[in-house]
C-alpha cells in the first residue's frame, strides 16, 4: 500500500451561503472558526511560524511550521478546549467540566477551567505520559485514571456526568471543538498568505477538519492533507472505504490513538481533504530529532506527523510551499534521550 | 563569594550626543545598533519572544524570552556577522572572510559570507562541538582545526589573513560586531516595552555591550545584567578589579570560554551593565532541561547562562520583569540525551 492515496470523495465547493453542494451541510463553517479566533484570544497563544533551511533542503519543498507546541499547555488544544469552555452558559459551567483525554486535551481542559474558576475533572489512561498527566494536575484538576485495554473512558465519564451534572469536553467531535482548532490555521495563513498546501496530524480529526473549513475557504486552491501513523490508520481506511472504520491502534504516537474518526469530523474531511498520509514510528522518531537539532524545538511524535509526511516525501509531486502545523510538543525527557 | 556582585563603577547616564559624561567616548552609540537592525534583515530572522507560565512560577519573575535559538544558523552571532560583512567595501569582501570562533560565530561568518557569495575561512578549535562545526562546513566554508591548549587562534588566522588578504571577522570585540549583537535587544524591547531589567550571556561581551547600550538608550532605568559561569568568570572578575583580567576558562558552555573581555566591549559593560552573575554548569544543565520540557526549546549551556541566573535568584530583589536572551541552540544531542 502507498504511504499515500487520493481521496475517492471529489472535492466539494462551498457555496456561498456556507453550505456544501451534494452532500449534508457540515458540522462547522469558516465563521465558526473566526468567531472561536475572537472568544480564545484571552486564553490561547499567536504562536510563532517558524521556517528552516535546513529542512526545505531536505524535504525540497518550501515549509512553514506553524508552532503549537510553543502553545499554552504545550499543544494547539487549547484552542478547542477554550472555545466550548468560553461559551458555556454560566449555570452550566458552575457545575465543572470533564472531559476524558491522553494528555494534551486533558491539559487543555484543566488550563481553561482554571481560568474560568471552575472545576475540572479529567478521565486518564494509566499509561498517559507523566508529563501531560503532571501538567495536567499542576492546572488544579482532579484526575481519574483507568486502564485504557480494560475500561471504556467513555462510560467513566458518563457515570461523573451522571454524578455532578458537569458539562463534557470532549476531545475532537464537537463543533465548537473543531472550530477552535481551526483557529492555528487561521493564523498560520494570515501570516503565510497562500500556500500550495496545508498538513496537519489526525487523531480524531478535530484539528485537520477546524483547518481544512478555514483553509479552503481563504485559498480554495490549497491542497489539503492529514498525517496519521501507519499503526493508527483510521482516518486513512475510512477515506479509502468512503466510511468510518475501526482500527486498534499501536503507535508511539499517544495522541493520535484515537481508533476512529469522529461523526462530526469525518464528513468534512472526507469533503475538503485531498488524503491522509501515512508515517511509520521510526520516521516520526527520526522527524523529532531533525526538528529539534535543526529547528531547536521540541515536538512530540504526535505532533511531527505532518513534518514527518513532508520530510520523508509522502506527499504527492506538485507542491512548492506547504503549511505544517507541529502540534504538540508534551514529551517525556527520558523517551526522547532514546531516540 | 556570592552568585553576584555590584558593580563599583557608578552608572553613567548617557548625554544627549550619544556620549557617556567622565569616561572615554564607548566604542558604539544607540544609532550604530539600529543603523544595524535596517543593515541585516536580509540575512538575520526576527526571533520570537516567548513566555512561560511554567518558569515565571518557577523564577518569581515575569520573564519574556528572546529566543536567539531560533535565529538563521542557531545563534545571534548572525546579527554581528552580517552587520560587519554587509558594510564591507566590495573590493575587500572580494578576497573573502576569515574568522576564529567555537562554532557559533563560525557558522554565522559562514552563512553572511555564503550569502554574499565570498569564500570564508573559519579557525576553529579541533573539540568543538560537532554539530557547530558540521553546520559551519554545510554552508560552504573551508574549516581551519587547531588545538586550543597548544595553538593560539589569533596567531593562526593572522597568517592566513597575510597569506589571502581576507578580512577578519572577530567574534566579538569590534564595533560592527557589538551593534550588530545590540539589535537582539533592540526587537526584544520593541515588543515587549519597558521592563524592570535585561540579562544576557557574557564571552567576550559583544552581546552584552550591543544590547546594554540601545536597553539604556530606550529605558534608561532598565537594569542591566550579564551572566557568566563560575568557571569562565572573567567579565565578573575585571567588573570586580575595575580592569581587564584573564582566567582560564573550564566550562561546559563552549560559547562562553573566551579568556578575557574585550577591549572595546569591557568599557560599555562596566558603563551600562549593573553586575555579572554567575551559574555553575549543573545549573546551566538543569535549565537547558526546563527550557526543553517547559518551553519546549532547545538551548545550549552558554545560551542558557542568562535564564539560569533568573532561575536560580542570582539577581538582587526587587525585578518583577525581565527580558532574557537566550543566544543560542547548537548542542550534539549526544551532549543533550546525558542530562
Amino acid at each position: 500500500m502507498p504511504g499515500w492515496m487520493y481521496s475517492k470523495c471529489k472535492l466539494k465547493i462551498a457555496s456561498t451561503d456556507g453550505g456544501v453542494r451534494g452532500v449534508t451541510k457540515l458540522a462547522i463553517q469558516p465563521a465558526d472558526v473566526r468567531a472561536a479566533a475572537e472568544r480564545i484570544r484571552p486564553l490561547a497563544r499567536r504562536t510563532p511560524v517558524l521556517t528552516s533551511g535546513a529542512f526545505d533542503a531536505q524535504a525540497g519543498v518550501r515549509v512553514f511550521f506553524k508552532c503549537e507546541n510553543l502553545q499554552v499547555g504545550g499543544a494547539f488544544k487549547i484552542r478547542g478546549a477554550a472555545n466550548l469552555i468560553l461559551s458555556l452558559p454560566e449555570e452550566a459551567l458552575g457545575r465543572g467540566v470533564i472531559a476524558y483525554s491522553s494528555g494534551n486535551h486533558a491539559q487543555a481542559v484543566a488550563i481553561a477551567a482554571q481560568h474560568m474558576k471552575v472545576p475540572a475533572t479529567i478521565v486518564m489512561p494509566e499509561d498517559a505520559p507523566r508529563a501531560k498527566v503532571e501538567a495536567t494536575r499542576s492546572h488544579g484538576a482532579q484526575i481519574v485514571a483507568y486502564n485504557r485495554h480494560t475500561e471504556v473512558r467513555e462510560q467513566i465519564a458518563d457515570r461523573l456526568l451522571r454524578e455532578t451534572g458537569a458539562a463534557l469536553v470532549p476531545p475532537f467531535d464537537h463543533p465548537m471543538i473543531m472550530a477552535g482548532q481551526g483557529t492555528a490555521a487561521l493564523e498560520l495563513l494570515e501570516e503565510t498568505g497562500a500556500l500550495d498546501a496545508l498538513i496537519t496530524p489526525v487523531g480524531g480529526g478535530g484539528l485537520l477538519s477546524g483547518c481544512a473549513t478555514i483553509a479552503k475557504h481563504l485559498h480554495p486552491e490549497l491542497r489539503v492533507f492529514g498525517a496519521e501513523p501507519d499503526g493508527a490508520n483510521d482516518t486513512f481506511l475510512s477515506m479509502a472505504d468512503g466510511k468510518r472504520v475501526s482500527v486498534e491502534p499501536h503507535t508511539i504516537a499517544d495522541g493520535l490513538r484515537s481508533p476512529k474518526p469522529g461523526e462530526l469530523t469525518f464528513p468534512v474531511i472526507q469533503a475538503l481533504a485531498e488524503q491522509i498520509a501515512l508515517v511509520t514510528d521510526d520516521e516520526l522518531r527520526a522527524t523529532v530529532k531533525f526538528l529539534l537539532l535543526h529547528l531547536k524545538i521540541l515536538v512530540e511524535p504526535s505532533g511531527a506527523a505532518g513534518a514527518a509526511a513532508v520530510l520523508f516525501e509522502k506527499l504527492p509531486p506538485g507542491i512548492r510551499s506547504i503549511g505544517v502545523v507541529l502540534s504538540g510538543g508534551n514529551i517525556d525527557f527520558e523517551e526522547l534521550a532514546r531516540y
